[in-house]
């Protein structure tokens, strides 16, 4: 046992619909025990909140296991590390995980996906978003599950998100272009100041389909697809021939995740567009992640590269984060300052 | 202009939802006149009856141009050549085209897309069928769509159609357990015949998910959709990981191709089972054909292949074969016999 104490977020039940502050609960003075050998005891930097997080709170099936009430919430984050029992890390690293949880002290071991994480090169918390798992997304979706083309049209939904705003200022350098779907004009107005072709903002158009068609008069090559729901839909009514549509995150579906979404759907058009529609995961691409980092590496030293956070500050604020990002009052990647 | 008199049918008017015998008209006594230059003047032996028609007769944006009230209905047969302007034919021959219409007489140029059918080989309707587009489509949704692999799970709705009983035939032969969806038990004893492993009454199942689970224990691998609605709910709940969804037909949509088609959707289905749905058309593979067409005959010749069609007799039945289509009351392949 170490003489330190740990403070941590569970799950306090399952939500039925859109979560709120009372599913959650932050417990406190919890012991902290050693790293076990190959482990190592980690303090939270920085907590990343993530869409997926609202999946894994559910008792659906899911592409992960989920967490239980009473259990521990899930999620990445970056921190230095305080014990080393492993030959790979030394105190004072700065190491990333996405088997952090929302949690200040962890231990991580060899199956945590440990990543050593340079604070020269980058700010330490870019780990958790353009040069980590949102970043790679977004690669992922344009280049793997898009196959976008230089001339091709590419709407991007929650444009100012994480996964967004890399997948934007990438489609934009492959020579696409690209339209950005957020939820207001300040969202808009960085989405244009970061390359963005055009901006529709999905909650004030009054026809969502002719707004997508006015934005795209040659219809939408490729949508990428961070949300489901009502823009889903206006896209889906705007296909060019050959379309592809990336199902990358769903949240618009966050208030009713273990309900059936009822709503138009679209075999008609997949036909006669001959779309592709796939969902994906960014893990499945893991052999890609060098190749990735170096493509947005490079973005980033033409000198062009911007990237927007939203951080709020220290671990009780980390529900709070969470239910910000799923009602889109977050702007930016959404983090947590822990340390 | 020639001495024959030729019959046709027509679209008499948009059908507004399921098409009835009002929706067409027969007309007769019509001139039939000499072909152009580098024509040639057919009698039908064969005319092919396919749910794609439905999309024709409705204005709602199609992947071909569609018949308005008034034109000739458009469909694909097989006949004699009459007389012969083009130097590729010579009277005697029998020829088969897409270009057909639903009528006794046409007259085919170069753009018809004119195949010449030898007798010998096969029935000459086969042309409309196996040795056809429908042969072509199956084999396209399993090899190029659904890239299947042996060992895989395969659904097929509309398995005793012209397109389901070629796919469950080549997909059998192909290693894979072949699941066949059907109206009615004398479809699928037929489709136990051909080899499928397995026959799901979806008309008659009380929960037609937990039917098709039962059925497919290790999940749906790849899905033949020829239909569209409640058949596809129920494969899409219970999707393998990495599955496939070709969408190739919309038949259960026919008496509603106008209006939304409101129901249950799969976004968080496809994205926990990183799922691709693909719409595909035939024609998009037509580089494909030839080995296509090798791939099946031979199956043909290996002495295994059957397959049932459905012949209503003489020109006057077409509107009917077509509405039995509609409502899944053929078995096999619909076609009208008019020499």
């Amino acid at each position: 046992m170490t003489n330190l104490k740990n403070r941590r977020w569970v799950l306090a039940d399952y939500p039925d619909g859109m979560p709120d502050e009372s599913h959650f609960r932050l417990e406190d003075g919890l012991d902290v025990p050693e790293p076990g050998d190959g482990e190592i005891l980690v303090q939270a930097k920085y907590l990343s909140v993530d869409p997926y997080m609202r999946g894994r709170i559910s008792p659906a099936a899911n592409y992960a296991a989920g967490v239980a009430p009473g259990e521990l919430m899930q999620g990445g984050g970056v921190g230095e590390v305080v014990v080393s029992n492993s030959p790979d890390f030394a105190p004072g690293d700065i190491v990333e995980s996405r088997d952090f949880g929302w949690q200040e002290f962890t231990i991580l071991g060899p199956k945590s996906g440990i990543n050593k994480v340079d604070p020269d090169l980058a700010p330490i918390q870019s780990s958790l978003s353009y040069l980590g798992m949102p970043g790679m997304t977004a690669w992922a979706g344009l280049f793997r599950v898009g196959e976008i083309k230089p001339g091709e049209t590419v709407v991007i939904s929650a444009a100012s998100g994480a996964v967004g705003q890399v997948a934007g200022q990438l489609a934009k350098a492959h020579g696409c272009k690209t339209v950005a779907v957020a939820s207001t004009q300040a969202k808009l107005e960085w989405c244009s100041e970061i390359g963005y072709d055009v901006g529709v903002n999905y909650r004030e158009a009054d026809d969502l389909s002719a707004t997508i068609a006015h934005a795209c008069p040659d219809g939408v090559d490729f949508y990428f697809d961070n949300t489901a729901g009502p823009i889903h839909d206006a896209v889906m009514e705007n296909l060019a021939l050959g379309a592809r549509i990336g199902i990358c995150g769903t949240i618009s579906l966050a208030g009713q995740l273990d309900q059936p979404d009822i709503g138009p759907r679209y075999h008609r058009k997949i036909l006669v567009a001959r779309a592709q529609m796939q969902g994906f995961l960014v893990h499945d691409f893991a052999a890609d992640f060098d190749e990735a980092r170096k493509h947005i590496v490079g973005l980033i030293d033409s000198g062009a590269f911007k990237f927007k956070e939203d951080v709020s500050d220290g671990l009780d604020s980390m529900a709070g984060a969470f239910l910000k990002l799923l009602h889109s009052e977050n702007f930016g990647k959404q983090l947590v300052k822990v340390g």
